[in-house]
């Protein structure tokens, strides 16, 4: 019987199986972050535990409060900063090198296919674009995983969603996966891998395959995962060049990971992308979505462009075209928070940085910044949010604040407007 | 009997005498930001006395911590935001468009020769660079100014350095205010105006004088100030113009306010920077100086460049002019603060911001920042930074942390060096 390719990658790291259908995987690598890190390593130093696998598997970054905001999260920095120079980990990113680290990793090469990645980070899924199993962990799995390079796993079933149709104007990789959470609901793909297969997929960039992704969690989806093709290789290729002779070689060994035709899915669901439209979150739950056009006029106080989900380079010139010329609204703050030192510097030199500035947007160094409610654009109560990040939980933002995701070009121009509205050349 | 400026600005705005020598004064204008004005805010609210004075006279900012870090920060922000509008204040500097107050107000021509000025902080001095008597205030002043329009002051007595002498190389404003207070000591101008005369001072750019009025409060003077000339009216001359025929008819009129030669003082001082050389603070308080060398060798954390005394423009060259074509020490993380929207937009355009970028440098949007520890790179326990800013009092940029207070240059040269160094080609 075929393989999906979630089963292939379980395959072929498997070092041993326990009961209950559990596997434990050896993994490729383990990502940390400051946030979920200190807690696990503060742990394993109490318990004369601090050790790492290899120190050239782990990736460190400082990313959710950076530069600090007060002394509790200097502290945390420091505890990693210190873990990662104790240990010499090789992939270190601190202040002036840092970015979110879904951003960051993928950039620097650490995602590739096949590979087994775990986080203490529910967004982990986004590594899934390059057809990794890549999955967010709690303090002993990422514990076990920086000590012994290993973590169990259930093998999941899939869920495969084959997107195909063609995009209508004004519709990014963002309206189309909040249009297919709408269809999963928040719980629809719960401990389940969501494979995201079909011509739609395979026309997308990795940015878009990134920003697929790296909602899987928000319907429930441990992993959310692409096949690996050209589009992947391309992006990989400076960091793969020497493993390869060609791309079509890199090509050809990548497919392996693609799931066999007769593959065994628990549900296979044609989406077709022909009838979505712009489109944002109401309420606080990310399946709670509307088109940009029926929420039209609602105000807003605050605009954020940033986040693992929408801060690439690819997200700020969108917003940015749609910002060229263009003043922000006077009621409104706005914020971009560039996702990477790459697309900061690319934002840079580009002139997307200046149409920002020069539109009133309020440009931060690269973090996490306010996705989560940890800095840079707290909300207060009563206040409402246009953001391109991934959640609208109650709160998410700031204590009493409502969040409405929606792409970056729709930010852009309910930044503008002051209110939701659609981008206007899509109007 | 002669009198010194700032007696003048006195005569020319009191309004009514009290017993006790003190003076009640019309004030010219009211600076507000969210750290201490809610606070008078809600207070004058709950007495029933929500009004200000004049609309066109009080200038708010969102400033301290931006984008808001928490939600009790994006409530302080809100407080004054609300009362913004609600008053219909016609300056008021939001996320996208905000500052730091003592870089912002003056570019935009809100500080003027003769001005009597208060606000909520202690750095208010900066704005004598201008001619004008500015003062940080506490609560209940602010509250009587925000709704009368006036505030008391005892005549206060003037020192007057008469700054003179040829710069050495490497020396900039920041080296020769801190030789000063070396001088002076933290208390050796307590309740007392210090008047900056002499050569020095009138060769000094508006953002020279404008660093060194600021740390005036570092040696207990309430308010720092010079003499109106040339210089001023050429900064001035975007906002005036409608004033005065000609650059020369403001210069004359302004000279109005220059102290008479037969004014007396409490002391006068003659400072010569014949020997004044790179210097910078030890220990926690800002009369604690040595020079650089002496310092040479010492390890450095973190490297900050910005602030009220040191983020405007001039202090950017300074300090990319060290950096360019260099990378900051990959111990020590580096975070520039362009003080304005002004500093940050010329930044941009100079290619200032690409050489912070590209020597390693984390480069945040406008803010006070990690000044005063309460965002954008605070301390952790033990560590150590090299700061442009005015305060190295114990715990002023994160608790367990200790500060070294220097130029741009030098902090520029500290980033590469990954410890304190003269700028190269001052060695």
């Amino acid at each position: 019987m075929g393989k999906t390719i979630a089963e292939k990658i379980f395959e072929a790291h498997t070092v041993d199986t326990l009961s209950g259908g559990i596997s434990v995987l050896k993994l490729d690598a383990v990502f940390c972050h400051e946030i979920t890190t200190p807690v696990a390593i503060n742990d394993l130093v109490a318990k004369g535990l601090d050790r790492v696998f290899d120190n050239t598997k782990i990736k460190a970054v400082v990313d959710h409060v950076t530069p600090s905001k007060d002394s509790k999260t200097a502290e945390q920095a420091k505890i990693l900063r210190d873990w990662a120079r104790r240990h010499d980990i090789k992939d270190f990113f601190d202040i002036g090198n840092n970015g979110v680290c879904h951003a960051l990793f993928p950039e620097n090469g650490f995602s590739r296919p096949g590979y087994t990645i775990i986080m203490g980070d529910s967004h982990t899924c986004t590594h899934g674009a390059f057809g990794a199993f890549a999955a967010g962990v709690g303090t002993t799995d990422l514990q076990v995983g920086i000590l012994k390079g290993i973590c169990t796993f259930k093998t999941p079933e899939t869920i495969k969603i084959n997107v195909t149709g063609k995009r209508n104007k004004g519709v990014y990789a963002k309206d189309i996966i909040l249009s297919i959470i709408k269809k999963l609901s928040v719980n629809g793909a719960t401990n389940k891998v969501i494979e995201f297969t079909g011509s739609v997929i395979d026309d997308m960039t990795m940015e878009e395959r990134m920003t697929v992704c790296n909602m899987a969690i928000e319907a429930g989806g441990t992993v959310g995962i692409c096949y690996p093709d050209e589009t992947t290789v391309d992006y990989l290729w400076p960091f793969i060049e020497d493993e390869f002779k060609t791309k079509e070689m890199a090509v050809k060994e990548y497919a392996k990971w693609k799931s066999d035709d007769d593959a065994k899915y628990a549900q296979v669901i044609e989406f077709s992308i022909d009838d979505v439209v712009p489109v944002a979150t109401v309420g606080f739950k990310p399946d709670q979505v509307e088109t940009i056009e029926s929420l039209a006029g609602t105000k807003v106080d605050q605009v954020y462009i940033g986040s693992c989900t929408n801060g690439r380079i690819e997200d700020l010139r969108e917003a940015a075209a749609v910002l060229k010329g263009k003043k922000v609204n006077k009621f409104v703050r706005a914020i971009v928070s560039p996702a990477s030192p790459k697309t900061y510097n690319m934002a840079l030199k580009e002139g997307l940085l200046e149409i920002f500035d020069t539109a009133g947007f309020c440009v931060t160094n690269p973090t996490c910044g306010a996705c989560l409610g940890m800095s840079n654009g707290v909300l207060a109560k009563g206040e409402v949010c246009a953001s391109t990040t991934n959640r609208n939980f109650s709160g998410r933002m700031g204590k009493g604040g409502m969040v409405h995701l929606m792409s970056p070009a729709s930010a852009a121009a309910t930044a503008i407007a002051g209110e939701i509205t659609l981008a206007s050349e899509d109007k």
